[in-house]
Parts: C-alpha cells; structure tokens; sequence
C-alpha cells in the first residue's frame, strides 16, 4: 500500500506517471467518470480549509466515488482525546482512501502507520502540502510545455511558506532550473533550503521584485503576513515591494506565469487577473486532475500506460 | 448564463415555466431522477441554515447530481481573508451551479459578477431570499389553484421580514391581490414597500391580527422578535396578538392557508398543525420540488415545454 | 413505521433478523451494494461525534444510497429556536430515513413522534445508543458464535456508562450469561441494574480486574473519567487498576474477546491492539454491517428470509 506524505516520496518515474494520468484527465474528463465507482474518500480535516477539501471531494465524485468526513477538529473524535492512529483504523473501516490535513506536522505519517487504506497527506502544519506541490508542477509543465530550462521567482513570505520549500525540493530534480528568492530579510527561505536544498544549484536572494521580475519565465506569489514582520515599521516600508500590480506586470516577459497557492488577500492586485499570464485560477482546476490521478494512482486503479 | 439573485429576475414567462416544472416535478418525481447525473451543486453557506442547505442539496440528490460545500463561515476560506470574488472563481472549478447563503446583501451579487457557474440566492442578510419566494408562490398556486383574485395577510415583523418584502413584491404581479399588513407599529413595512411597491394597489396596515382573519385567503405568519421591540412593556402587550392559536383559526375561512417561512418559534401554536388549512409543512415539500426546477432552469437542462 | 429508540423495542426475532441480515452483508457486501439506491439518509447530530456519524454515512452509502445532514449543533435550525418536532418534520420532506444524535435524553423519542420517517436514535445524553449495542452484540456472536453461555465481564465507568447499561439489559434475554462488574466503588452500576435488570440473574460486582480476568470469555472495556470521582486520591489509587496492559491480557483465557465502545483514550495500552483477542476495531467494521442491516430493515427493504 502507497500513501504520499511527501512529494519526494514519489520518484521521477511515478511522478511523471502521475502528470501523464493527470493530463489525460484533463483531456479526457469523461473517460474516467465512473473508475471509482464503489470507492469512498475520507476528508479527515483537522483544520478547516475549504479550498483543498472542496478539491479532494470534487476529484472523488467525479471518478464515480463517493465522500465522507469532517471539516473540523470540533466536529471529530478528537475533541474527546482519541489519537490520531485510532482515527485512521476506524476510518479505514469506512473509506478505501483519505486525504488528511492536521495542524500538527507529522500526524499523516503517523495515521499512515496504523492505516489500513492509503493516506494523502493534505497539508500538516508548516511541513508539507504535497497536493500543492504537485498541482504547482503540473501547471508548469501544462501551460509551459516543460518542467526544466527555466528561472522561477518564488516571492513573499519565503521562511514559513511550505509550498514554497516543497516545489524549490522538487524542481532541483529537474534540469537547469534557476531560482530567484524574492523577500524581506526577516522571511528568507531557512537555512536547510539554502544550504542543503539549493547547494550546487543556481539561486540568488533579493528583496525587490521589480529588479528581477524581467528574467523570469514563472513568479511564484505567497502571500506576506503582517505578524511575521519584527516591527511595524518594516512592514508598512516593505510591503508594496510584495504586491504584484498591472505596473510591475508590464516589467515581466510576455510569456511570464503568475502562480499562486491561494487564498490570496492582496498580494496580486484583482486588476492582473485578467492578464493572460495569470495562471492561480487555472492551478486550482488543474488541481483537480491531479488529485484525480493521485486518488486513481494510489488505489491500485490507474492505467498502467497512458 | 443564468443567476438567480431577486425574484424579479424572472420575466412572469420565466417565472411560470419554473412554476409549471416544479409542478410537474411534483406529479412525476421519477421521471426527473437522473436529469442532473454528472452535475454538482456547491453548497456555499457562509451563515448556517439547516433548512435551506439540506433542501438544495436534497435537490440536487433527487435530480441524481452530487453536492459539496460547507455550512459556516468558519469552515471556509472566508476566514482567511479570501474574497467572495475569488471564492467562487475556485467553486466554479469544482461545481457546475451554486446556492450561497451569506449574512451581507449584495454578496451573491458579486459573487455572479466573477462566477463561471450560475449562483443562486440562499439569502443575502436581509435582503433577498428568493428560493423562499419561489415557494412560497408555488405553494399559494398549487394549494389555491391560482396566484390572483385573493386577499393575503402579513403578519409580525413585517420591517426585518425579507421574505415578506420579496413575496409583496412578487404578489403585485399579479391580478387583484388584496394585502392586509399586520404587524406593531413599531414593526410596520418600510416605507419604499408602502408608498412605491404597493403604490395604486389596495392594502391596508393593521395592528390586530383578529379584525381581520375573517377576510384572509391566505396568511402569512412570520416570527415577532422580542429584541426588536422598543421596550418590554409594548412587547408584553403586544405579543399574544401575534400568536396564530385554534380560538384565532375559528375566526378564519374554512379554506384560508397559513404559511410560514420556518422555522418558527412560538408564533403558530403546535395545535393548529393539525388543522387542514396549515399549509407550512407542505410548502417544506413544495420547496424541493421549486428549488429542482430552478436547478434544472438555471443548468439549461429543463425541458422547451412542460 | 418502525423507529429504533431502545434496543429492547426489538423482539428477539426482529433483533435475531437484523443480526442474521448484518452477517449476510459481512459474507457478500456486493449483493446489497444497490439496495437502497434513490433512497437518503439524514444524520442529525445535534452533537458531534464523528464515529457514529460516519458509520452511519458509510452504512448508506454502502447501500446506494444518498446522505444529508448536520454534524454539530451550531450547524442547525436549533440555533434559532426550532423545536426537534418541528425540525423532524422538515426532514421528512428530504430523506427516507434518519439518524439522530442529541445530548438531551428522549428527543429522539420526541422526533419519533412526529416524523413521517423511520427514526434511529444514534445516541441520545446518557440515555440509550442501541446501534452501539446492536454492534456489541453482532460483534460476539460472530467472534464467539453464540450470545449465551458465557461470562462477561463489564471494566471502568458503570455508573455513566449507557452502552454498558444497554449490553446489560441486553444480553440478560439470552441464556446463561453471567456478569463480572468491575468498577471503583464510585462507578458501580445504577441500583436500577442492580436490583432489576440483574434480579435472578447470575452477577458479581468487584473493583479489581485482575482477580476476575481469568474466568471471563468477554472483557468489556470503558473508559473512567479522572472527573467522575469524587477526588484526586482515590483516582490516583485507582486508575491503573482500570487499564488493560499487555501483562492484564496474560491473565485472560486464550479465547477471551476484548470489546470497547471507542473512543478509547488510554484504558487500553496500544501494546494490546496487536493481540488477536483485541476485537474493537473488528467492532467498528461490525457496527457498519449492522447499521446497513438496520437501515434495510426499517425501510421494509429487508428480504423476509435470509
């Protein structure tokens, strides 16, 4: 039994598997309409987030499947203290597979020790969001044509945002992939990404946007929280350089993806949306597929040959 | 594409096609059940309410469609700062027609304003509520035979009550209704319903709901909030006038109907459940039967010609 | 109509039925994948408890069919003041069937009432959870093969426990059960099961595990709340005596069953989990065929004969 706690987890092949399957999802929605009819999804969601979990369910029902769970620690068993390994072995009594987000890094992995289905890792803390990472890839490859070759600006909030340390983890594992780290100094990425993730590869750190924003074939855009900042002052100095408008658009390449993971607050101006190159709402639909090949691909179900 | 955000939307063709459907749906329910297979509705309730959530999605199971969704703000994005905007720009890559529910007026509005799927009007504060218009008027249609020719009573809170304002103004569309307007002074109709909706039509305001009760066709109950009185002592005095009871029935046509939005409080004794002319259940049952026609109305998926 | 408030509404025909049809389900789950296709269960759980209520959904959805509902109480029309009667029969216009869980004892037997739809209560306060119990006892005859004949014994909160008090009143229908009731003196059971239910029948209460654990063929387990006592001592004294070690287990007879209710906090060392006499979460997967078993049976959907 696979489950995927990690986007590293999964080697070249199988993730190239999982794209493949993805892809042809996208292509062929109704091919696939009743592959899993009979499986259930579980949604175990210690913390709210409707976003993912609207994903996950709509990938399952539109296999043919079906869906259960809970969008909230309140409403679960563990408001009466059961742990989170007798969850998953009760659950595994009612669902074929499930995708679980927990405030506290390291509970899927745990679920998926005492797991009798496989578990999806929907986000846990400030670790990994694999499902995240994956769609972020999978957007790349579909709207540029290629994952390699290529200069990604990741910006914002570079210290405490997951999916930025989990796509920088798995684009080194593809050729000449340059990154351009745009933050304040107090929200660089940590020093594991510096010195071990990045070493040996080609990666500067910046804290104005404008100055590199002409170089770049993909902006990677997280949102900047104003608690993070150490005073107030730096906030208020710092925080337009991190907002993408229509003005700082016009600085970068014609053919420039703009990303994001979402929710976005006001980190990209509603006047981009609009712009061709605004790629986050598309990434949520290309979402979809991939948790569609994610779901099909750990249940055994996927086609051996796309 | 198709919103449903007031009633007044609806031209009076539109409005009796879906009429015709809902009843039609009513008499063959069978004959409906797969016409939404592969469709999903997303169920956006950023303020909870069992009835209204729980009738869309039964709505939507009964046509063979699938559901997702969440019901409190507290389980959506909302909470971390998304906007309505961008919320229904995922939803609709999730789902091919949404019901919303939020607590600020206008908010349904902006959401069809970004949306790519048709969103329909759960109720906006207090504002609009027009699936409970909908209804409401099939119910009258159905249990009377016709929507003119009639004397209607308002009764209670007749200045908070959106579902009362949508109703009068739907009501002047057609031939001969008569209004009666019950209420506390204190909780009278405002006045943009007084001198303009009602402008040329007959009605009357009234304090005492016995006058009356003789000349009704039908009356509509809805709920006088003690917090929304002046003082205590009006409240005290006033509250039993408001409370529909058997010894207030005998005074009523043996054919007169009494609805009610729901869910009430103590406004219609439980005694006068079993009166035959109680019709707030059944417009509960009528309710589905509207909100399926509207979905298939707004998917494009009713039939020319019932 | 038939509703499941208590589980002695059932005679032992009816209880002996649904257990032969939960055990027809557990040998061929395919032959009744369809049984209750267009048919809708609504889960009204005025508290949470995620167990319950996804055994529930998944015992539905096994069959075919569809699911509603609500999963805490903040969620519902209770918060404006509906009454349960009321809410029930606004059910009744979306599903076929519902399950109810209520921290008041006796509002499922208020919904009953009213509702024009089977009704099971799925725990209500410290009153009557008989799924639970139906569970418990499908969960011994089938790892036993017989119900009667046996000593069973009863561990931890006997005063509060309700499936405790259910499996009581239970078992004593069947033939020679003897019961071993182990509780600190706090927690003994109710003098309603003492000296009514128990009268006649062959039981012993002790506040030592140990002494009896060797002549018991089942071991019921609950948890004993640190609040429950009436101080800090006696708890410290007492509540190791109450959990079920791996040297506990080397006591009991080979073929002795550990059963519990879940959720389970520590009563039971995790280091028990791999003994195969630890049957509790075979229990989970038992309690979703019963359910399934019960659902058919209350929609008259149940074959006459198995």
């Amino acid at each position: 039994m696979r489950h995927l706690l990690n986007p590293l987890d999964l080697s070249m092949d199988e993730l190239d598997n999982i794209l493949n399957l993805a892809n042809d999802i996208k292509e062929n929605p109704t091919k696939y309409a009743h592959k899993c009819d009979g499986k259930r999804l579980a949604t175990l969601f210690y913390e709210p987030s409707t976003r993912t979990r609207l994903s996950f369910e709509s990938a399952m029902l539109n296999l043919g499947g079906t869906v259960i769970g809970f969008s909230s620690a309140e409403n679960s068993s563990a408001s009466k203290g059961e742990s989170v390994a007798d969850t998953i072995r009760v659950v595994s009594c009612y669902a074929d597979i499930c995708a679980m987000r927990h405030p506290k890094e390291g509970a899927p992995k745990v679920a998926s020790m005492f797991s009798g289905i496989p578990v999806i890792n929907a986000g846990d803390g400030g670790h990994q969001h694999p499902t995240q990472t994956l769609t972020d890839l999978f957007t790349i490859r579909t709207l540029k044509g290629h994952t390699d070759n290529m200069t990604i600006g990741l910006c914002g909030d570079l210290k405490f945002g997951r999916t930025v340390h989990s796509l920088i983890e798995s684009l080194v594992r593809y050729e000449n992939v340059k990154f351009v780290l745009i933050s304040p100094p107090e929200l660089r990425v940590p020093s594991y990404i510096r010195d071990e993730v990045l070493k040996g590869f080609e990666f500067k750190e910046v804290t104005n946007l404008d100055d590199v924003l002409p170089e770049l074939d993909i902006l990677y855009m997280t949102r900047v929280q104003k608690e993070r900042f150490f005073n107030e002052e730096d906030y208020i100095r710092m925080k337009d350089c991190y907002i993408l408008t229509k003005e700082k658009m016009d600085l970068a390449k014609d053919d420039m993806l703009v990303l994001h993971p979402l929710p976005r607050v006001n980190e990209i101006s509603v006047e981009v949306d609009n712009d061709p190159r605004a790629a986050y709402f598309k990434q949520v639909q290309f979402g979809v597929y991939v948790r569609m090949a994610l779901i099909l691909t750990l249940l055994g179900l996927a086609p051996e040959k796309i």
